[in-house]
């Protein structure tokens, strides 16, 4: 993808070595000098920490941005050969000067630059680079000693090669200071590797021990550790082959999100997270509220803050909350006044902006309080939900399906390494499976066919198969495994008593517009309908839900005003990311899960 | 952005027209005619209201999706020059078999597809479309009626021109049932437009009435409304020019925002937005519970929920929440066994994720319960921060520069309509002052020079100005708002005692590694900082703020195992539309403002 920084041509303002020139006073040392004990009249001086011009990233073909500025390590990526080649001071108002300059800013380059292409980075042998990162092995020999490199933007690292007589720094082996986690730099040529198992490696000019790392208490050692383990360290455990191939998977389905929706049109919308309303109209909510704070300070903020009195008594009831005329709890003097949760979709704002926008898609956190200890539940978890204008069931499912194939495309493309490592120690036949459900049009199906479909089925299901009956999970996995083989099956137009009120009823009266897409190993990946547009209709679906009509007025006004045909679908995010990398528990998909008794980092 | 949907020359299975065929059950007519009331057994019949083959969107240019089935609206859009031309049936395992098929889906092209390009749509002229939107406008003359339609996608609508000799529908216009507000959808041939306003304009065929908008009761008059009576009408809101704007500039921001990020090797983090820590050491949190509910019906869940006791008295004190030992509110019966906040940052995570993955940034919503209302302030917006393994402050504030550059060049090509539309109503010189601040570099100072200009200059402020305090406010827009004539100033070094405890110690002992963005009419736009990576003086750190360490053990492990220098910055994503759009309140930049005492919508 190409960036442009700055328009092409602008002048790169830089002092004669081509660094920058920074400010009046501020140092381009960046402080290692002199940071913060200048006075304000100090003269800019050179400082004497300035190495010689090093490495340039641009060589490999990265994007150069804009660059003020430069530490000594920053200063090894700037590009020499500047375009221009003076100072300029720009006075403002008042007296206050700055020089300011500018350089084209090349990232560092990471060891997926340094080692990308189809080449395997041959075609950048004979460059210097200087690589940061963590020791993933160590490896001494009489001659020569090897550290596998890895900063984290590829699976594989970057093998260093430190050789006693040439290698600055090689006392580091000497000393055993080398270990698995340590933080190192190395500078060095990139060379052809002789060795069968990388294609080039680094001969080191020099080696830096950044970040010690003490082998006998660090929590990750080189033997394959549980997932279960693993979760009790989830701040280190992005540091292992499967973490850190999961979350750059994640990462990059939710840059394909992004990329499909934006291309066809569809706004990004930030609906709230705190909320007043139960979308689904189900399912226990985590409350929002500054009350219990207030209680344990002895009542309201307003009255009884300043008292600051604790009105505890270990042997009988602790604080009290306030309570209403109604004998509910009295939330005036809560934060926004009235009961408010945490959001358990985004689905009812978006079809306000929908219904002026057009296409909108949604990526944000949504929450259950649900006691589920399940490995495809979590309490907080991320969902995407486009909501389309003019759109009925059908180019609702169409949607879905095509931004499905995109993303697996997207990651097919892109993270080939990280896919082999799911294929080789997680789910056999895993890249294989997703290229043909990236070509493959998916199953749809009614609800009545799926009934019939399992009825006829010989297989014994716990939970009895009869028309009106939520379809059960083992229903679910084994249309999408069993019956179809593996293909996603959409199944459509549900009875209308199991689900949401906000679903368009069909013309029989008793199935509704709904269709939920699953998918094997993970189930019900994506959930949609035709959303309810005749008010009269809505009215009378939300009070045989029990729902408030006076609560919803916002909602039901965008059926009053210019109504129109619209469609939705919810993908869980974390089951996505499940279904692509084959993990079977949905805590190791999201960086730091959150579920029942469990709220760690 | 070239998008594939499916292996190039995988196969599009279709029946004779073109049609997809979908399920052996399932009618193509989205059940408008059959839908719910089919029998299992029921033939697949074409459904009679299938008509002629229709405007093909991909004479547009638009990318062609995977597309299964079809609607009477959504088959208008199948390209009939389908490159397969059969049915394939499927049997899956157990008898189960389901017709699948497939033809390009080309999504109904948008206004701003059929408008769009240079020549502002002439290009397109001859063709048919069919346009579904919103009325904004009506006009009868004597011999033709003009109705203005936007589908949200531009800030411009597109003319439909109807004549009652040959538009279908006409009669809609003589008994005046199209209104400001009204849903139709107008099916004709694009032809250039005589007037002077557009370049091109829809002869209609026919007229559509989708949902009618009574104008005596509908919120949204042709007048000008106050951005405050909008608030008021947060779910209709985005149908005005102004509010529509800024969401599909927010939109831009957000897409730059992940191209810029992603292009240069940083993966996307979703880190926990329900958090047992205060990053900051400082503010009012909103707490997360499911106490409340609980003590509502009279004790936990567990002992007490059976009896289902509301202990209320109106006249004494309400349901009262369990205590511990040491007189604290007891949240073992809580849903994640402790105290919960809703998150402040996701710094802290962020730095464990760069501290192995090397380049990370979050985009999620973060949360104040401070009291403020103020046109800067809200309970709920959204953060993006980036977290950089290897980089010092200089690096750390190259990369904000270049992000913010690239975010202004992005909306500067993309959103050039709606910035007009600011620049006319909310801020001259608009697009001028993007453009220039879009190349040119930003200033740098240090806070010890920042002090020394304010010092010098005759502005009374009302707070004054000595070395230590923070910079307030005014304080800071006068830098660059003044002093520095409206460029974006980095001010680094600030003194410790006003920053937070993480960020890193400067040699002087004294200052800190922080810098602030300050922007002319926002103030703060980014905080930022390199983080203190020695263990030692990290855990100084936090005692001086009278943080408990050992509650950051995690936190500290990063240090304790491979640390390596890093730093990242936090950037208010809806301060960030405001500096875009020159929108003054912060509540109008957000599609459902959350603020003290406002969860509405």
């Amino acid at each position: 993808m190409a960036l442009a920084f700055g328009t092409a041509g602008s002048s790169a303002q830089t002092d004669r070595l081509g660094t920058a020139v920074v400010g009046r006073l501020f140092c381009r040392c960046a402080g290692r000098q002199h940071r913060g004990d200048q006075a304000p009249s100090a003269p800019w001086a050179r400082c004497p920490q300035w190495p010689a011009a090093g490495t340039s990233g641009s060589r490999l073909g990265l994007p150069d941005l804009e660059f003020v500025g430069g530490a000594p390590e920053a200063r090894s990526r700037l590009v020499a050969s500047s375009s221009a080649d003076q100072v300029v001071t720009e006075a403002g108002a008042n007296g206050a000067q700055a020089t300011v300059g500018r350089t084209p800013f090349t990232p560092r380059p990471l060891i997926k630059d340094i080692k990308g292409g189809a080449d395997g980075g041959l075609s950048n042998v004979g460059q210097t680079f200087t690589v940061s990162g963590w020791v993933r092995t160590v490896r001494s020999q009489k001659s020569f000693a090897f550290i596998e490199v890895s900063d984290g933007s590829t699976l594989a690292g970057l093998q260093v090669v430190l050789d006693p007589k040439t290698t600055e720094g090689y006392s580091l082996v000497e000393e055993s200071q080398i270990h698995t986690g340590a933080a190192v730099r190395a500078m060095g040529e990139l060379v052809a590797s002789p060795g069968g198992k990388q294609k080039v490696e680094i001969q080191a000019i020099s080696l830096t021990l950044l970040g010690p790392c003490d082998p006998g208490t660090y929590p990750l050692q080189k033997k394959r550790h549980t997932l279960e383990f693993l979760r009790g360290i989830a701040h280190l455990r992005p540091r292992t082959n499967t973490i850190g191939a999961v979350m750059r998977v994640r990462s990059a389905l939710a840059m394909a999100t992004h990329t499909f929706f934006q291309s066809q049109g569809f706004q990004l919308l930030h609906t709230p997270v705190v909320s007043a309303s139960d979308c689904e109209g189900a399912g226990e909510m985590l409350q929002v509220t500054t009350m219990m704070s207030t209680a344990m300070r002895g009542g309201s903020a307003d009255a009884k803050a300043a008292a600051n009195v604790v009105k505890t008594d270990q042997t009988g009831p602790g604080p009290s909350l306030p309570v209403d005329e109604s004998g509910g709890i009295d939330h005036s003097e809560d934060f926004f006044g009235r009961p408010t949760f945490l959001t358990v979709s985004g689905q009812l704002n978006a079809e306000a902006y929908a219904c002026a926008l057009g296409r909108v898609y949604t990526f944000g956190p949504t929450f259950r309080a649900e006691n589920s200890n399940t490995s495809r539940h979590l309490a907080e978890f991320w969902m995407i939900e486009p909501e389309i204008a003019f759109a009925d069931l059908d180019e609702d499912i169409s949607w879905a399906e095509a931004y499905v194939k995109h993303c697996l495309q997207h990651v097919l493309e892109t993270c080939s390494e990280d896919l082999e490592l799911f294929e080789k120690f997680y789910q056999k036949g895993l890249t294989n499976r997703l290229q043909r459900l990236s070509s493959t049009p998916f199953v749809r199906i009614t609800y009545t066919e799926a009934v019939d479909v399992l009825a006829k089925s010989e297989k014994a299901f716990e939970f009895p198969v009869t028309w009106g009956a939520d379809l059960q999970s083992e229903h679910e996995r084994y249309l999408t495994e069993v019956a179809y083989e593996g293909i996603p099956v959409f199944v459509t137009n549900y009875p209308k008593d199991i689900k949401a009120f906000y679903m368009k009823l069909n013309e029989d009266g008793q199935t509704v517009a709904a269709a939920d897409m699953l998918v094997p190993g993970v189930g019900e990946l994506i959930g949609g309908s035709q959303r309810e547009d005749r008010v009269e209709v809505l009215e009378r679906r939300m009070k045989e839900c029990g729902l408030n009509c006076e609560e919803y007025w916002w909602y039901m006004d965008l059926r009053r005003y210019g109504s129109v045909p619209h469609a939705g679908f919810g993908l869980g995010f974390e089951r996505f990311v499940q279904f692509v990398t084959g993990m079977e528990n949905i805590r190791d998909v999201i960086p730091f899960p959150r579920y029942p008794g469990h709220c760690d980092f």
